[in-house]
């Protein structure tokens, strides 16, 4: 007798082994239709996995991550199916899902066209009716060569050859005449997967970009339902009205250059602008904090990084000026993060407890030498600024400062309106790590995780957590934030670190008179300025708060005859501090309204005659639509009031 | 007959042709024992040259920059001739004078000892008594290296074979058994040079500083009198106590550490927090002057510089990632300036007549690969940042925004209080560069300098000329500031470039509808944030004006009782935005005291029960000294208007 715990706590029995989709199935076919793959003592697996004993057991449908995942990547098997029927020289390379779609790299004699895509997805269509049943069967390494010799598949052959276990049986997926080598899970066949549409081609890399060979990739996406399709469709329709790639560029926000590098954005006087406000604003909160600011170079010569461990665990996310490998010469790289920059501060002379906790902080450039495929507008770049903090600790400050420092990122964070939409990951190491990423002992890193979990635990911090995504020194809290597209990306983090003190010798002198090693909190309070601002932007729609406007009002005259009215407003708003321009162009009233609404801009003056001569202005504003004839001074405390309390 | 016009525009008439010293015992013997060197026709020779057709005719004395020079010339060569006699096996390399001294580079088999500087000064000494001759003679290149191998001189042998044109003769000076290849010119004796002082041994580099042969330089000074002597030394132990080298590292503005790099100076918090308050005050009246602010990448592409071309023209004082000689490959450089960056906002759309001038200004990072050997505190350094600006203009705008330029500058120097202490320089091209430095026809530069001509005439700016100190795109008017010890550095720089536009395609629309090419002026505003702190530490000498002070106002409690009274005031003061802290350490008034002024707090407040119960306090100012019972509101006035003034 096999006991299953379902996740509603009950327990169902089977009398002996069998595959997961019979005891699904006889759970109920309702379950069975939706069933995309289930959860084995926490582990996802295939419908296809047979239960020989005890064991926690959950079935997972589209709703869930892991669902949709296991989905979409039938989706992409399904499309590599088509892509092998409509042009059989195409050869595979790889095709994961991803957050929201999945899609599958290719080596063709040329990219695919948009009506390419189109047969594709139509012969997609057809197979999915013809409701192919997906089977997966083993090989060893030497049958596996064969196979995929036989059909000429060079990527999957040299992913073999990279295979690192190959005493191990390698799992295939199969249907109809189409053949992936692939480690699954899969839908039990490629029916459901009839709502599907693709959405681009693009160039990739196989391997590293500068001597990787070039493939195309198609992008599409799925749902189980045409309805689901639709509305997704739909969202990214008007997610593109806000996507600040696009959206920040109209509106003069920032450019790129081709000549100058991708992920180097350029921010033009808008986006200057409200980086720079954002930036004195957050050095004024930090400071108010306690912090102390520093400046600290953006480069060093290897030498630090060699004491810090990032040359061991980060030499390939540098960019190095000078030769890593020659051992002899000079060998600088630019900075991927301050600490070990922050922590010569500390060592500039000897510390004691009493100078504790020592809160650091740099509005602070850094650099990341990314994939250039990974390059995003202002999200993904390869050049960023951040608040970065370093908090220099006595153990038992640890939990205080934590606090301190979660607090201090939520505020920030709700005061530019992205709170609400942010999520939790508590990032932890991996002790199978195969790369050697982590430093410190077992103890060390179980020591610092408890630490953490228990510090979010009595704050009541709602997390995911994310297994092997922490930092090589510690684990991190990460707050994370999803772009108008639902790509994820990490936006705030703060992490314990008890490593890194003893790499530089960083003791200070105790109440008893002892040299010890404080902990460290590594921390951002508001996060990367370009990232904030991108998020912005599609949060707002474009419309800044009127804190943050490069623009914040524009006086609009409806004849000549307004222009000095107009212009003695302006004066009047500048006197208290705010920016204001007059569209004093000879021109309509209607052109100057239309620019002004396409500028984003958030409050407009339309001036008269009955507005000059009667001391008033007839406002028109992003949030509350039109005020006719309202008095000046009462506009003035109006403005004043928003910009001073930082509304949203 | 010669006729000479002397520098009083009387004319001398001599019958035939004689050396010039001749002439100037002619004139006068007092004035042939001062005399150093003479200028004929502009140009500084030698007092042995002999004059042969109508000139104009100058004789130098030591009170002359190039006076001076050659004394300190003839100083080296004596300094030479003593380290040969006492260390017979040193090879000579390089000494030419300095702005305050000279130096000359030795191979020697180990570094001199501050005995063996003793004992080379007092050979010197005795060979100035002795009063050699200094002899010219002029020899063939064969000739010449025949000499220098008898006399194992190595590197004058490497300088024979780099000599430009091995057709002219080589010129070298003799005194005694001493022997140089040397251009001079020089005194017509050792005798004069008895004043005279060795100051310091340190390592030098013969060549490029990573393959370049390690000598040891011996740098010294000379006058003419030991009373000039006696009186620089005497002002160079007080410029120690202002080195902002030693003091500001003292104070913790700055520090440096080995395993970062030289000339990549740590700004500690005190140095960050004036560095930010400088920089938000000088972003706050750029943009009152109508500039626009630009955040522009750290690094880009070797693409942007080769169409800049600083790829040509600036290759080796860049900061390169990847390989700068292999085509194939991605190449990155750090920006040594800011211009083809922020060139891009210009370029973002169409741009018109009604859209110049176009004022660009940025907070900008910028990455100079300098020798090390060249590197001092916070004033030489591998990485600074600026307020450089990028004014792209038609050509009927240049000398008003030239002029608005140079009040800016002025202004901005002259608050931070370094104004009266800067000299101009007018630093024009050379048209007969070697190096093919400077991009342009000689029309486009006499053009660029006869524009700045006029304009720097037409405001009186007084100024020197600079030749062969112009940018590669055009001339310059340099502010120049000195060091404690006297060392000249650019603080601020105003550029008229008429050929960069056209290289970017940066084409506005006129009046008329044609396609032009603006001019642009690069300047800075305030200059390198860096270099003014360090300046700013030795012309306060540590104490900063109120306003840019990073500790504001110290409270000194006499005792325990009045901890509480101590803080409200610094809570009050805190309320008006100052830094203040509170020193309520369990000791005696005295050491608070001792260390408010080490530390170059501008106010103490002293307060005992005296000031706890008037509700006063007792001031110590540094500029004002004590102050006894001032009542606290009186106090918050005089502070508030002391910083609003920014008062120097």
């Amino acid at each position: 007798m096999i006991k299953l715990t379902l996740k509603d706590g009950s327990v169902r029995e089977i009398e002996s082994q069998m595959p997961a989709y019979e005891i699904v199935k006889s759970i109920g076919m309702g379950l069975y239709k939706a069933a995309c793959c289930v959860k084995i003592n926490d582990e996802v697996r295939d419908l296809r996995t047979v239960i020989d004993s005890d064991c926690e057991f959950e079935v997972l449908t589209f709703d869930s991550k892991s669902g949709a995942e296991t989905f979409r990547h039938t989706a992409a098997h399904l499309m590599a199916q088509a892509v092998k029927n409509l042009y059989p020289e195409a050869k595979l390379a790889r095709g994961p899902a991803t957050e929201t779609g999945f899609y599958y790299d290719f080596e063709v004699a040329k990219p695919f066209s948009p009506d390419d895509l189109t047969k594709i997805e139509a012969e997609m269509k057809k197979l999915a009716k013809e409701g192919y049943e997906l089977e997966r069967f083993e090989l060893d390494a030497d049958e596996a060569l064969k196979l995929m010799e036989e059909r000429n598949e060079d990527y999957k052959i040299e992913l073999i050859h990279k295979h690192d276990n190959l005493g191990e049986a390698l799992s295939f997926y199969k249907q109809g005449d189409f053949v992936d080598l692939c480690a699954g899970p899969h839908l039990m066949s490629v029916s459901p997967v009839k709502a599907v549409k693709l959405l681009s081609c693009t160039g990739a890399y196989w391997g590293k970009a500068e001597d990787g060979k070039q493939l195309s990739r198609i992008y599409g996406t799925a749902f189980p339902k045409a309805s689901m399709l639709d509305a997704y469709l739909k969202q990214m329709e008007e997610a593109r009205l806000r996507d600040h790639n696009k959206l920040g560029r109209e509106l003069e926000y920032f450019t790129t250059v081709d000549y100058i590098g991708q992920g180097l954005p350029v921010l033009l006087p808008k986006g200057a602008r409200v980086v720079q406000l954002l930036q004195r604003w957050v050095e004024d909160v930090e400071q108010e904090h306690g912090c102390q600011l520093t400046k600290t170079p953006l480069f060093a010569k290897s030498d630090l990084y060699k004491i810090s461990g990032h040359w061991d665990h980060y030499l390939d996310g540098m960019f190095i000026l000078g030769d890593p490998y020659d051992e002899e010469k000079e060998c600088f790289a630019l900075r991927p993060m301050t600490c070990p920059f922050q922590y010569q501060v500390f060592l500039n002379r000897q510390r004691s407890y009493r100078d504790l906790p020592m809160r650091l902080t740099e509005t602070s450039t850094l650099f990341r030498n990314e994939d250039s495929g990974e390059m995003h507008g202002l999200i993904r770049v390869r050049q960023f600024t951040i608040s970065e903090g370093h908090y220099i600790l006595r153990p038992d400050q640890l939990e205080e400062e934590f606090k301190g420092c979660l607090d201090l990122a939520k505020y920030m964070l709700d005061t530019v309106g992205l709170l609400d939409d942010c999520t939790f990951r508590f990032s932890q190491w991996n002790p199978e790590n195969p790369d050697n990423k982590y430093e410190g002992t077992p103890e060390q890193w179980e020591a610092a995780q408890a630490a953490m979990k228990k510090i979010l635990d009595d704050l009541n911090v709602d997390y995911e957590i994310g297994i092997d995504e922490a930092a090589f020194y510690g684990p991190k809290l990460d707050i994370q934030y999803r772009n108008v597209y639902g790509k994820e990306d990490t936006l705030v983090t703060i992490q314990i670190d008890m490593l890194l003190a003893e790499r530089f010798g960083m003791y200070y002198i105790d109440k008893d008179g002892q040299k010890k090693l404080p902990y460290i909190i590594h921390r951002t309070s508001l996060g990367c300025y370009e990232r904030t601002l991108a998020y912005m932007i599609e949060h707002f729609a474009g419309v800044m708060p009127l804190w943050l406007a490069p623009e914040q009002v524009r006086v609009l005259p409806i004849t000549p005859e307004q222009n000095d009215y107009a212009q003695s407003i302006a004066n009047k708003l500048k006197s208290y501090g705010m920016r204001v321009t007059v569209d004093d162009r000879d021109s309509n009233i209607g052109p100057k309204i239309k620019n002004s609404r396409l500028e984003r801009i958030p409050y407009m003056l339309i001036v008269g005659e009955k507005e000059a001569s009667a001391n008033t202005v007839t406002v028109r504003s992003r949030k509350e639509g039109e005020i006719p004839q309202m008095p000046l001074d009462d506009l003035v405390s109006k403005l004043v009031e928003e910009i001073s309390t930082k509304a949203k």
